[in-house]
């Protein structure tokens, strides 16, 4: 915590021109690159980015009880014995929200982490102007702390359409703690989320692996593959 | 086959944790590989995306009866006389049913391939919420056993729209089987499908060749050429 | 012309293994890449387009009457005296028809053109189940020959808005002929028209450039424009 | 300025031959070229796009009072102490609008720039056919000048929803100026600026710094981040 704290001055440093403009925007992108290096398996598959190093690039709206940052983690592969490689974990979505403290203030150390998956981003990006989803997450689902942290997040439309309510609920038990985030989020806000999310998606899935160097074909396939394989190629 | 179940086995090994966190998926995953390997020519597009090898990211959704993956196959090229490549095969989006064979156990060696050619995925991803669609194929249609093995792919909406239901019919009369795979599919999965093959239908017909190195005007083109080239930029 | 016929008779060589499977998609494919040749200023930008040479990846429908072929010509790009490039000719999706002569046989020396530019994608691709577009070309615009040479595009939606009437007239004036083609699209085709030239809209305009190295940012900027590109970052 | 118009001389040359055609696309291109030289730390980002320099790639409209255009910028980014980079000014799609000062003649010297933010962006793809929005910058909002100067970027939507109003309003208290351009954008048109800008917005946030190598997972997670990691993956 102190150490955090101290590094959060380093941050504000950082920064600070854009802090005079008081534009929070920066505290929270500047404190990102901080809370992910206290989660290295976060960001493993951006560690292995190449020589680039790991990219911050979230995308954050902050809102008077509370912000929210929207983050894509890629997924990391497996070699396989045969030298090919596997999807092991896939990559998500990451929401996080942290509380205000003040007049354009908020503390990231108290942030909560919502991770969707790949169909929970398709359930996001499928929702009309009036519908709602929920999603509920046990952290330690397969430990002996099963079902003693339970997160909940809540994305309800404004009654005119106009935007949503997104909403996470964290109770855990073994802390004795109960955590609410309420984030309204415009329509403008929500479409920046759906767009980046649909494209996102394809690489959560590791599917962006298809944009690869020029594909020639071998002939090495024997005729009884040719027969099976015809009915890929076949179009009606 | 007995081949097929001892690799089966030596997948498990490979992802046991998983398995004790009762995950099919990655059963589903790691057998997927296999099942590639025998399939030389599927892969083929993979085999040569360069040196990291063939990538296996299928998406893919388990349920009471049967699970079903999609994952794309990227088209072949061949090299023409002037040095141009064209697409020899298109590519397709692979769907692969297998039976469950028990609580979250299913026999992959049953499983089912259906390709879905760039056009059906178009018919697939131009699907509204209440429509439904059919896809006939016939593996061997241009070899001596047409007409003996009959597939059909059918993709109901749900009465409530809130899903499909994607079942596989496999009559082979070769074989004297018919088998047949129901997979009820969540909206939520669906637009997954659905935003996943539309990023990668450009790429199965070998559009994705359009990101290439910054081309340069070359100056050698004669002046009827150029004529005959003015109505391609002209804009009204 | 006669070149072009026996390149004709090559090319069905290539492909005759796909001709006896009654499959025309090949032959279109075949004879596009010695179209091009013949079009060098269409394809400079794929000529340029690195070591990998041209790629031909058009997708194509036959019907009864006539075949028609979607592909996209990227844009070709001008050096300034600054060393930067600026877009010299905007990319097209080119569309050729080319006319049936019997059973599964098309006259490809009959093709003719029509190049969408982007605004005329931005139609196509914005068409709704019952709307209907018409463009128009004159390909010497601008020369002597101006209005010699009309050319129509409609695109008519069918009455039951299950797919679409694309058609082409050819009124030439200097070779007194009147050419018309008629292709039948369904929905499936039409989506997947309208998904691959979403996808290569942006390549068409040059902005793929978009996705270049990492860049960083330089620290030798004025003040003056400090002050001027700062609304640039504003958020509201 | 008289540096400016030597410039619009030099530039017209470049493209002479088009403008014989009555063209004014290309001259509103190179003009381009040259405002941005102007504006070296809006370019910073494609000033580092590697070897290949910066690329000009607008879509402009030319109509008969003003034209417009619209053009990408990427983001700049900041290394991190850790070597990491984030987001340091998030890229904009920069609309530039200058007037008509007679047949198919421009005025590049009175451009006006109006940059739209990521929020701004999803704002403009998510209108409907009926919707109009209404956006206002100052360009000074931080320093001694706030307030003297106002922007408003006005879309109505036209009233039979065949395109929009896209009007830019200038008030400068400082030159005692107030300009007004108006650019009516056909549904073609403004497709094309959706689609583009879609495809760009991602690109404006940095995510698609996605699209990197292949990236292995390292094996040095400590199982507590494992434990926490998990909920990551998991997929319900």
């Amino acid at each position: 915590m102190m150490k955090l704290s101290r590094s959060l001055l380093r941050s504000r440093k950082l920064s600070s021109d854009k802090l005079f403009a008081g534009k929070a925007d920066d505290v929270g992108d500047a404190l990102w690159s901080k809370s992910y290096s206290s989660l290295a398996s976060l960001s493993t598959a951006r560690q292995n980015a190449g020589a680039k190093g790991r990219v911050f690039a979230p995308y954050s709206v902050y809102k008077g009880k509370a912000a929210l940052s929207v983050d894509p983690v890629l997924p990391t592969f497996a070699k396989l014995d045969s030298g090919d490689l596997r999807v092991q974990r896939k990559g998500v979505i990451m929401l996080t929200f942290w509380p205000a403290i003040g007049e354009r203030k908020y503390d990231w150390a108290r942030k909560q982490h919502f991770g969707l998956s790949p169909t929970e981003v398709g359930s996001l990006i499928s929702m009309g102007p009036k519908e709602s989803s929920e999603f509920f997450h046990d952290p330690s689902m397969l430990s002996s702390n099963a079902g003693q942290v339970r997160k909940s997040l809540s994305i309800k439309a404004l009654a005119d359409g106009n935007g949503y309510f997104v909403s996470l609920n964290v109770v855990n038990n073994l802390l004795k703690t109960t955590e609410r985030f309420v984030v309204p989020v415009t329509t403008a806000e929500f479409t920046v989320m759906k767009t980046a999310c649909s494209f996102a998606l394809p690489h959560l899935m590791g599917w962006d692996q298809l944009t690869n160097p020029l594909p020639v074909a071998s002939n090495k396939s024997s005729s009884k593959v040719d027969r099976e394989s015809f009915d890929l190629e076949w179009e009606r």
